[in-house]
C-alpha cells in the first residue's frame, strides 16, 4: 500500500498564500462593504473635519484674553449667542465669546473653548474662571484626516470603523477584491440528499454540504452546491470541470473510503495543472486532505468523516477564501484561556486538534476534551473550541492552563 | 449642573440579560438556520448511524474467529464479494468475509473488521493475521446518537457541526428564536446622510449610521434605518414610537452635545415604562451611554463620538442582540496576548477599553496603544483590538503581557 505523504499544517498555509492571491477588483457600494479588503490605497478627499469643532459644551473664546483668569480674577466675556449646530458660527471679536455645543463649529477668530462647568452666566456677561491654552477643547480642521493624506491603505480589510471613515468623507463607492464563489461537491454512493425521509440500508445523508456551506457564507464567501456525484469518472470529471469554470475554490466532500479519496485525486490531477499540492496534512483529525492548484484555482478535496470536513474547512478553507479575498492574513488568533481537566495523549510528529468544552467554575474556566471519533458529529457539536497540540508535544496534563480556538 | 450616575459595565450586562428575554419562537429551513438558537430541545427521530459501519477499508468478519491468529498463524476466510456503498450487506456465514470500505455498511453477522493492511488476498481466500476484538473498526447503530435521545437542548446555537448533525437526522426545518430586526436613529442638526457631497460650514456627515448598520448586521441581526431626526421634540417622539413599534430594539446615535443627549433621555423617557435603567456606564471612552426599557423593548442611546459609540454597539448593542436571539450568552471571550510597548496612566473607578495595534516582532507580538481623541474614527480603523483595563487597576506597564480583544 502506498504511503501517504503528508504536510505540516503551517507548510500548507505557507503553500496556499504562495500558490494563490487576492481576485480581481470590484466597485461595491459602501453599505455593502463590510468584510471586503480595499484593492486600493484611497486618499482622503477633503479635510476630516472641515472645520474646527468644539469636542464640550462651553463658550468659544481667544485664548490669550483668559490668561491669568482663576477662581479670585474671572476673566469677563460678552455673550455674542450659540453657535447653531450644523450651521456657521457667528464671528466674535475680542472680548467677546460664543456659546458652542459638543461637535459645534468655532468662530474663526476663537481658538479655544472654555468648558461649561468652568464659568458663570450673568445675563449676557460670561465671567471665566480658569485658563484655556490655545487649541484647548478644540478639534481642529485635518486632525482626523487632511486632505490628500492617506485614509486606509490598500488590502485593508473594512470593519465599521472604516466604513464610518470611509462615510465621514461623503464615499459612496468602493474598490475592493472580489469575494470567492466556491463550489461544492459531496462525493460517495452511499450519500443522499438530507432532504430524503427514509433511508435504505446503508444509506446515509448528506450532512456535510449543508454544514460546509453556512461555513463558507460564514467566511465571507459565496457558496454553490453542485449535489452529490456519482462515482462515474466521466461523469464526475465532466461536473467538476464545469463547475470549476464557474467558481473560485472547488471542494469536494464525503467519501471516506480509500477508494473515494483515490477517485477525487485522479479527478483533481486531471483539473489543470501543476495539480495535486499537499496529498495529506499531519493533522489529526483530517490527515487525509487534498489540495491542488488547477489552472490557478484552489481545489480541496476534505477528509470524509463529519468532524474531519469541518475542521479541516474551518482552518484551510477559510485559509484560501481569505487569501482570494485580498485578507492581508491575520498572524494572530484570538483564544480563550481555561485549565484542562484531565491528561491528554498525542502522537508526536502530528498536530492534534482536540475538540474541548468549556465550563465555568469557582476556579475559572475548565477546558473538557470531547473525546469520541470524527465520524461522530456530535462531539463537534458539544465543544465550545478546539484544543491544538503542537506537533513537538507528546500530551498535555491535567492542571495545565491551555489555550483553546473558540469553533464558531 | 446635574452629575451622570454611572453604572458599571458588568452591571449594564446583568441589567440586560434580566431585562430582556428571547423572542418569539419561529420556523427557518436548515440550509438558512446557521447564527440561529433552537427554542426547544431536539430529540433524534432515528438512529445515527442507523446501521453498523466500518470505519477502515478492510473485510468484514465475526470477530471471535480471528481469535488466536498472527503473523505465524494467519485465520483463512472465505471472501464472499464486496458491500457496495449504499447498498445492504450481504450475509455471511462462519468461515467467510466480505471486503467493507470507510463508511460502508457491515453484514447482520459480523461484528468486527479486520484492516486490510493486516490481511493477504488470494482469489477468494483472505489470510487474517491479526485477532479484532468484537466491535473493532466499528461505528454501532446508535452510536452518534440514539432515536429518542436529545439530540440538541433549547437554546442550542446552530453553528455548522450543528447544522450538519440535523442534516444527518434529515431535519429540514427547526424551532428557533427570531433574530431581532434593530431599528436605528441619527440625531443632531449638523448631521446631513454621508452621501451629500459638499457640506456647509458647520456640517457633518452621519458616518455612523453606515457602520452601525454594518455592526448589526455582523452580530445577526436585521437592522432598518430611520434617519437624521430633527430636534423637534413632536417629530423626535412621534418617529421614534413609530419606530419602536416595528422593531425589537431601537438605538439612537449621534448628538454628542449635552443639549441634545438631555433630548434624546427625554424622548426615550415618553416610549414606554419603565424607561431608563441607565444613565451613564463608567467606562472611557462611552461614559455617556443611555439604556432603557420601553414597555419590554431595549432602547439604547449612544453616545455621540464616532469610536465611542462604536465601542459601546459592539459591546452593549451586541450583548441585547444576543440576549433577544436567545443565546445562552458566552461566558468566555476569546482574547490574543501580547507585550504591552509603553505604560499607559488609567484612572482607577472606571474601565478604560484602550485601542491597540498589533505587530508581530522577533520576540513576539506586541501592543502598541493608539492615542487620540474619540472624536476621531481614525484611531479605532487603525487598531486591530480593545484593551480593557479593569476599574480596580490604575494603569499598565510596558512589558506587561495583555489580553486584547479583537476588534472584527
Amino acid at each position: 500500500m502506498k504511503l501517504m505523504r503528508v504536510t505540516d499544517p503551517e507548510e500548507v498555509l505557507k503553500i496556499i498564500n504562495t500558490q494563490f492571491g487576492p481576485l480581481k477588483e470590484t466597485v461595491i457600494c459602501l453599505d455593502k462593504a463590510g468584510g471586503y479588503c480595499l484593492s486600493t490605497e484611497l486618499k482622503a478627499p477633503e479635510n476630516i473635519p472641515d472645520f474646527n469643532r468644539s469636542t464640550v459644551d462651553g463658550y468659544a473664546v481667544i485664548a490669550k484674553e483668559t490668561f491669568g483668569s482663576s477662581e479670585g480674577i474671572p476673566a469677563i466675556f460678552d455673550n455674542i449667542g450659540e453657535v447653531l449646530m450644523g450651521q456657521p458660527a457667528p464671528s466674535i471679536l475680542p472680548g467677546q465669546c460664543c456659546l458652542v455645543h459638543t461637535g459645534g463649529m468655532l468662530p474663526q477668530e476663537s481658538d479655544a473653548v472654555i468648558m461649561i462647568e468652568d464659568t458663570e452666566v450673568n445675563g449676557t456677561m460670561v465671567q471665566c474662571f480658569k485658563q484655556v491654552a490655545p487649541g484647548e477643547n478644540v478639534i481642529h480642521r485635518g486632525e482626523d484626516l487632511k486632505q490628500g493624506d492617506r485614509a486606509l491603505k490598500q488590502g485593508h480589510l473594512l470593519r465599521a470603523p472604516e466604513i464610518g471613515l470611509l462615510a465621514s468623507l461623503g464615499i459612496t463607492e468602493v474598490e475592493v477584491y472580489r469575494r470567492p464563489r466556491v463550489g461544492f461537491f459531496s462525493t460517495g454512493d452511499e450519500l443522499v440528499n438530507y432532504n430524503q425521509p427514509n433511508l435504505n440500508p446503508g444509506q446515509i445523508r448528506d450532512s456535510n454540504a449543508p454544514a460546509l456551506l453556512h461555513l463558507a457564507r460564514q467566511a465571507g464567501s459565496e457558496p454553490r452546491y453542485g449535489g452529490i456525484l456519482p462515482d462515474k469518472f466521466t461523469i464526475f470529471l465532466e461536473k467538476s470541470l464545469a463547475m470549476l469554470d464557474q467558481v473560485d475554490l472547488l471542494v469536494f466532500s464525503g467519501g471516506s473510503s480509500v477508494g473515494t479519496r483515490d477517485f477525487t485525486a485522479r479527478t483533481i490531477q486531471e483539473l489543470g495543472q501543476p495539480g495535486l499540492l499537499v496529498e495529506g496534512i499531519s493533522i489529526q483529525p483530517g490527515k487525509p486532505t487534498l489540495l491542488a492548484n488547477c489552472d490557478g484555482k484552489p481545489v480541496l478535496g476534505l477528509p470524509g468523516h463529519p468532524v474531519s470536513a469541518l475542521n479541516i474547512f474551518k482552518i484551510f478553507g477559510n485559509a484560501i477564501i481569505e487569501r482570494l479575498s485580498g485578507h492581508k492574513g491575520s498572524l494572530f488568533t484570538p483564544t480563550i484561556e481555561a485549565t484542562l481537566n484531565r491528561n491528554i495523549a498525542s502522537r508526536s510528529g502530528r498536530t492534534d486538534y482536540v475538540r474541548v468544552k468549556l465550563e465555568n467554575s469557582k476556579e475559572g474556566l475548565t477546558a473538557l476534551p470531547v473525546f469520541g471519533r470524527s465520524g461522530v458529529l456530535r462531539t463537534l457539536a458539544e465543544a465550545d473550541g478546539l484544543l491544538i497540540i503542537p506537533a513537538e508535544e507528546e500530551g498535555l496534563n491535567a492542571g495545565e492552563t491551555v489555550k483553546i480556538i473558540p469553533w464558531e
